[in-house]
Parts: structure tokens; C-alpha cells; sequence
């Protein structure tokens, strides 16, 4: 249960993953919003240890405010485990969210 | 953003429900292991704010410790809007874990 935020990478490994860490949340909703901007069709946010609320913030920004036919596609939690400096293993748990644009439905939504 | 861990309950609202608060993990484990023994086929593990990141340490404490057959069959991540004492209204992101013990499968996995 030891929170390891080590951060991978930051942001952003693969074309759409964005990897939350201790930025403002704004920083990684921008992220996802350049993603869909790209063109993506989906974008993965992952999360471990204590992240994994701001994780959870960012998508719900993310939909609330910014991306209106955001769908949540799936979530998956899991556990990584990690070796210490020190040779401790602890666990951490991980969250991945995949969130899609729905963009492409029939315009009648509108209103 | 406003993480509020308010607690609305601390532990069950409803016979299978668990509210994640402040308290040791440990503690909510042992209240989903106490829910399945009851004979509930699901738990239901609530939080909201910075309790979200706990709300998975549990599941995944329980899951990885506890209870091996068991399966995440939903997750749900949404927001509340809180009013607070000053008027002011704030969102809390929430998260809701659905829980199973697949337990009656055949027994065929025991090794």
C-alpha cells in the first residue's frame, strides 16, 4: 500500500497514454484534450498510487468541462509491484481509464 | 477539485456497500470480507476525493490477499457537487467499485 508515484514519464508514453503525476490537473486535461485534438479516438490515463484520484479529477474535468460526449470505455485497476532502492518490494496499486470521444454519432444531439 | 472526504457513513450505508473514509485500509477490507461471509455475492466500495486512490488499495488488498476469486465487475467514476458551509459549491470526483466473489464456479481451481 505504499504510495510510489514515481512518475514514468510524466505525460504522455505512447501517442495517447497520458501518465498522471503531481502537475496540476489542468496540465494533464490539456494533455488529453491535445490527444484528441491529434486525432485520437481514445485516450488512456494511468495512474498509481495516490495519483489515482487525480486521475479519476482529470477525466471528470475532462468531461464536465472540456469534451462534452466523453464516454468512459473502460476502467481497469490493478497491482504493480516495486522494488525499492533499499531491496524492499511494496505494492502500489494502478489505475487505467480509457475515455472515448464519441464525436462520431449522428449530429441530432444538439439542442 | 476540492477533495472532500466527508464521510457520509465511514463504513456501510447499505448491507453491501462500503464507504472508504480515513480509516486504516485494513479496515475496510475486513468490512468487505465481513459483507461477502454475511452471504452478499457483491461488495460495492465507495469514495470520493483523495479517498478515491484508497477505495483501490482496497479492492486490490482484498483481491490480491483475501479473496482470490475475486472480479471487478464494474467501475464507475462520476461527480458530485458539495455545497460547503460558506455557500461556495465545489465537485468531488467519486469512483464506485463493484466488486464479485465468483465463488461458485467449479471447484476445479484448486491446485
Amino acid at each position: 500500500m505504499v504510495d510510489e508515484e514515481a512518475e514514468p514519464n510524466e505525460t504522455t508514453n505512447a501517442e495517447n497514454v497520458v501518465f498522471i503525476g503531481k502537475k496540476p490537473i489542468m496540465n494533464y486535461v490539456v494533455a488529453c484534450i491535445t490527444s484528441f485534438n491529434r486525432g485520437e479516438k481514445q485516450v488512456v490515463v494511468k495512474a498509481r498510487g495516490r495519483a489515482i484520484s487525480r486521475a479519476v479529477d482529470t477525466v471528470e474535468l475532462l468531461r464536465r468541462a472540456f469534451v462534452k460526449d466523453l464516454e468512459i470505455k473502460h476502467i481497469d485497476i490493478s497491482t504493480e509491484e516495486l522494488f525499492r532502492a533499499e531491496g524492499q518490494k511494496s505494492n502500489v496499486s494502478t489505475i487505467e481509464i480509457t475515455a472515448i470521444k464519441a464525436g462520431t454519432k449522428k449530429p441530432q444531439e444538439e439542442k
